[in-house]
This record gives C-alpha cells, sequence and structure tokens, in this order.
C-alpha cells in the first residue's frame, strides 16, 4: 500500500520533469554563486567565521536544551538585543530556524477564534503557521490593500493577524507596507511582516525604512540565514507579544535552542551589517543594472526573477550558466505562485566586481539564447 | 482588542501558577547542570568543539540556501552517512531542527486521504506534524498496542502510520517497538519511531537494538541536538522515503540547511558515541542508582522523573537545588501528558563522578524533604 503510494507519487513526479534532486557542493568548487541567499556575503566574512568558531569553543556544539529549560545562552540575549537596537524593536527572540519564528508568532497568536488575512504569495513556512492555528483563513490577491480592506470589514471585533512579507521571494516585489498598516490600525487588526528578503538587503528592513518600526500592532519576523550568514529564525515585537511566545509557542517551547556558533555568526553579521551599508548599495547598483540589461523588472530585494518559457528550458538554461561557471538557482512549480518557471539570479555582495561582472555576461547570453 | 486578548492570556497564566520566563546562562557558571538533554556530554566535548569550530572556518557561518538550491553541502552528506551506517538504515537526510523532521515525515506521508494512530504521549513536534498532514487522527491510550491493532483493523485498506517514541520524554518509559512493528506489518501500515531519547543513550537506539533497523515498514527520526549535543534532526529510512521528503516535504524544501558547524558537531559526536560505547553504561548506572535512592522507577532513557505534589512544590524543590549549586529541570503543565509536575533530572555523562555523587546526595535530601 504505501510502496505503490510512494512509487506512484515519483512516477508523477517525474513523468511531469518535476523531480529534484540533492547536489553536494564543496566549501569552494571555483563556481560563482549567484544561487544562494547569503544576500550580503556574510556567511564567509573572516569576522563572521571567527565568531562562530569562537563560540563552538567557548560553548561547545549545542544549547544543549530547549529554552526554557537550560538552553537560553547570554549569547541568546546578546543577539536578541542587538536585532532589537538595530530593527528598532523593543524586543526579539531567536528561534532555531526561520520557518519555526514564522509557525510560532502564527499559531500562538491564532486560534479557531481568530481569523487570519493572508498575502497570496506569502511563503511556504506561513501557509504552514495558518494552518497549524486552525484560524479561518481568507487569502487575498497579491498586493492588494483594497482586498485586504474588505477582508477586515466584513468580520469587525474578530481578533485578526494580516500576514505579508516585506519583499516577496519569486517575484521580487515589495508589500505596500505603508498602506497595510494603516488598514490594519484602522480595523484593530495586527499586522505581521516577514523580512526574510528585506533585512540587511534594505539595512534594518523596510518595516523601520517606512517608519513603522516599534508600532504595537506591527510585528516582525526574520531570517538568520539570508542577510545575516548564519542559521535561525526572529520575532521582534513589544515585550508582552515574545512573552506570550515564550509561554505558548510550541515550536519555541519543544525546540532545542539555536546552537551558539550560529548565534554567534549571526550577531557578528548584524554588526557587520549595520557598520558597512555600503554592502545594501552593492546589491542595489547589480540587481539594477542586470534588470535593465535583460528587460526584467528591478526587484525590491537581492534576487532576481527571469521568466523561463519551461520548466526544462529554466533548468536548461540553468545547466549552461554552470557549464560556464556560473550558479544560479531555478523556481518551477509548486515552489511559484503563478506556475511560471524563472531563473533566479541572487545580486548579492558576495562575489568580487570582477565575478559579477564576468556572471552578468554570460547571463546576458545564455537568457538571450534561451529566450 | 488584541492586547486585552494577550494580556487576559498573560494574567490567566500568572493566576495559576504556570508563567514561564527565560533564564539566560553563561558557558560554565559552575552549577552542576542535571537539567539538559546533551546526555553523553558531547556538546562539550573538545573534539565536537573543534569539529564545530573548524567547519564555521572552512565553510563559514551557514548553509547559504535551501538544500534543493545550494544548501546541500557535502558535509552534510557525511553525516548522513555516519547516522544511516551506525543506525543500521538504507539512508539518512538532515533538517535544521528535530521539530521539522518530525514536521516532514508526518506530512509529507500523510493527507486528508491518510490516517494516524498516535501514542497520546508523542512530542509536541508529531502533533502539530499530524495537524499540517490533515489526516484523520486516531489517539491510543499510551503504550497500549492493542488499541494500535483495534485501529488500525477498524480501518482496514486505510494508508496509515502509526507513531511512537522509542523513549518517552516526560515518562522516561520505553515503547514495545516489537509489538508495535509486528501490528504494522500485519496491517500495512508504516510505523514511525521517534528516536530523540534513544539515540546514544541506547547506542544507535532502540530500533536497532530490537533488530528492526532497516525494515523498510519501520522508519526513524532523531534529533541531533541531545546526545548528538548539537543542533537539527535526521529522519532515516528507505531511500524512496527520503527521495519522497526531498521533493514533498515543505519543512524541507522551504528552509535553510543544517549549518556547517551543527553539522560538524553532529558527526564528530556520532563519531564519538560510536566508538565509547561505556558512555551509555555511565548514564545506565547512575539513572538506575538514583531511581533506586528515591524510590521511583528507573527510567529507559537519562531522565529521571520525579513527581512533585504541586507544580509550585516542583519550582521549590528546583529552586532549594540550584541554591545548592545543583541545576535539574522541572516538568510543569501543559508539558505533561497527566498534568502532574514534576522534577526532571538528567542522569547524563556530561559531568564528573565526584560531581555527580555530590549532585545525587543534594538531590535525595532535597526531595525527602519536599515529598
Amino acid at each position: 500500500m504505501w510502496d505503490d503510494w510512494i512509487a506512484d507519487a515519483a512516477a508523477t513526479r517525474e513523468g511531469a520533469g518535476l523531480t529534484r534532486t540533492l547536489k553536494p557542493r564543496g566549501p569552494d568548487d571555483g563556481v560563482i554563486d549567484l544561487a544562494g541567499n547569503d544576500y550580503l556575503g556574510l556567511s564567509g566574512h573572516p569576522d563572521v567565521r571567527r565568531a562562530a568558531a569562537e563560540a563552538a569553543m567557548l560553548w561547545g556544539g549545542g544549547a544543549g536544551a530547549s529554552r526554557l529549560v537550560t538552553g537560553t545562552l547570554t549569547l541568546h540575549g546578546d543577539l536578541e538585543e542587538e536585532l532589537a537596537d538595530w530593527l528598532g524593536q523593543p524586543g526579539a527572540l531567536t528561534f532555531s530556524t526561520g520557518y519555526h519564528a514564522n509557525l510560532s508568532i502564527v499559531s500562538a497568536l491564532a486560534d479557531r477564534t481568530a481569523h487570519v488575512v493572508s498575502d497570496a504569495h506569502i511563503h511556504a513556512s506561513l501557509i504552514d503557521a495558518v494552518r497549524l492555528s486552525r484560524a479561518q483563513l481568507t487569502v487575498v490577491p497579491h498586493n492588494d490593500v483594497a482586498a485586504v480592506r474588505a477582508a477586515l470589514a466584513a468580520q469587525p471585533g474578530v481578533r485578526t493577524l494580516v500576514l505579508a512579507e516585506s519583499v516577496y521571494s519569486v517575484l521580487g516585489d515589495e508589500a505596500p507596507l505603508t498602506e497595510l498598516a494603516e488598514v490594519c490600525a484602522e480595523h484593530g487588526a495586527l499586522l505581521v511582516v516577514d523580512e526574510a528578503h528585506g533585512v540587511g538587503v534594505h539595512g534594518p528592513g523596510l518595516v523601520h525604512r517606512r517608519g513603522l518600526a516599534g508600532r504595537p500592532d506591527v510585528l516582525v519576523t526574520a531570517t538568520l540565514s539570508k542577510s545575516l550568514g548564519s542559521q535561525g529564525g526572529a520575532v521582534l515585537g513589544p515585550r508582552s507579544v515574545l512573552d506570550h511566545l515564550v509561554n505558548t509557542a510550541r515550536p519555541f517551547i519543544f525546540d532545542t535552542g539555536l546552537a551558539p556558533a550560529a548565534t554567534a555568526a549571526a550577531l557578528a553579521a548584524a554588526q557587520i551589517a549595520r557598520s558597512h551599508p555600503h554592502l545594501a548599495d552593492i546589491i542595489r547598483f547589480r540587481v539594477i543594472g542586470l534588470a535593465r540589461t535583460l528587460g526584467v523588472p528591478a526587484p525590491a530585494g537581492a534576487v532576481l526573477s527571469v521568466p523561463m518559457p519551461s520548466p526544462e528550458g529554466a533548468v536548461a538554461a540553468q545547466a549552461a550558466l554552470l557549464t560556464e561557471g556560473v550558479r544560479v538557482g531555478c523556481f518551477r512549480p509548486p515552489s511559484v505562485p503563478d506556475g511560471v518557471s524563472r531563473l533566479r539570479v541572487t545580486a548579492g555582495a558576495s562575489v568580487t566586481d570582477e565575478e559579477w561582472d564576468r556572471a552578468a555576461k554570460v547571463i546576458e547570453t545564455i537568457v538571450g539564447e534561451v529566450r
């Protein structure tokens, strides 16, 4: 019964050309890597490496327990203070992954009696979070503030969370944060903004840039594994909300604390990102230049999405780029909200100017051939 | 609306004496720590610290992307091979946390058309996993094989997962794995065994010890953050199941790969655990001795649960022990399946014989006073 079901699922994937396999990479294979999410290039920064190594030597390999038992390290407090200070928030709480930050904030605040209004393009972790919460869900069209307003107006007096990302992963576009915050305030709703692709790429993030940081009705989640070059996630907001998570969020309570090395790496990366704002400028410069060359819209974040005629075409272009020494990502169903396959090019600060220029030329040529 | 709701929840907790707060600890505060889950004492082992530090220096702070993009490192492959070899399984797949290993295996295999039969005492992550899967759920009484058989017989022909832990967290008792595997085989069900508290404490785990390792209908999940002193989790089983997870498990696909330092720490710890079986013997010796002294049943794992008259009594005993330089954990509702508050004493190999003897004496005295 199980064997047949698993084999059928594999055959269906294979038939659709959608089988995925893991391709291990070494620490440095000489390829220009424009596929990852290390937007500021901080994962490999000497100070980040050293901070992680020193923390591992001082604290050991793991936090040793869940945060509420003995897995809360003073190091976690250092990171949480730095993040809160940087992002202009009253407090922060770290998690072992950004996925858990999202699962926690939604499932701890929303329950069967609550209502969640979610943008159609939000990340898988937020979708799973809503499912866990058992709240009533209204999905609104992407970046449609009027639809959010209508969803809130339709259920006055119901505790409602509105879910958005500051920069969306696949299309790379920005949420209308100011308008969303306004609509939420009008209706007494809480706005939860996932800044996974915003923090670092936009300094302290777009919630901060739009003047919304520190508002008690605008909560932020962030990941430590993209611009901060490490692993983990965080929720930022009022102390009362963080205390609520500490006491009720199951993916926080029943999980081991973030490992010392990852905590220290994220802390060092945050300090570097704050003190080196030009890293974010490099991203803007590169992303705008390449978008112009390829004739695609410049994204709000660091990732350029280049639509391809088919999943197979996307995979072929990706392979051709790799033979030229350039690694890019590839979005295929079901990881795209609209079914369109895309190349995914990270115009981050993790490569040198020379590498970037060479890669941009190769991308221009091969994308021109495929499209 | 939200402010009131959050404040009410806080007041209710406070009224019930169940408010939890985080207590940060330093890298070494001179306290004898019997509260964590570092069962074999490997988190602080010199080889584990060094492996983590070297990996951070070589690879950087993070894996840089999700596993299917460029976040699969050859280091992940090394760890997965070691774990599979040790536990006698065809393959392994690592996750950023054990929570995600459990979320993934259940939500990728079970859906609305599946049936999940779960022991009443399983971990929060497996409960959340079932909720995510939307499968039909039957909760059976703890360790009741007849109830599992009845649940399976009631729905012949339905794809069914049976969920158990090899060693249960709170009561510390063992699952009847042989009988469960037999019942599952009779009915074509898959048995999923969470070995979070079994691997390391029982060498390659109880699935292996009971001769069930490598059976295609017995899947194993494990954590890297307890006996392996690091962070992360793993699923072990047939290649076809792991491929299915790679292609369909959202908490795997949409999460950044496990950080290099954590991966290397777990790998080093696994190698030490395999080559130093006496570490597990220390646990058995200590756990049996203390259980006898306190007049409580010896657990199957490394954690001794000592029932207390009330949540307040448990907290008071825990505080008294800390003033004597001994840190133990404390189980209170809602983290206990039966509502009974307990002291939680890890009789692990992370402290010296002298420290253990001193701690055991202090525990005997203070527990005697409270009960």
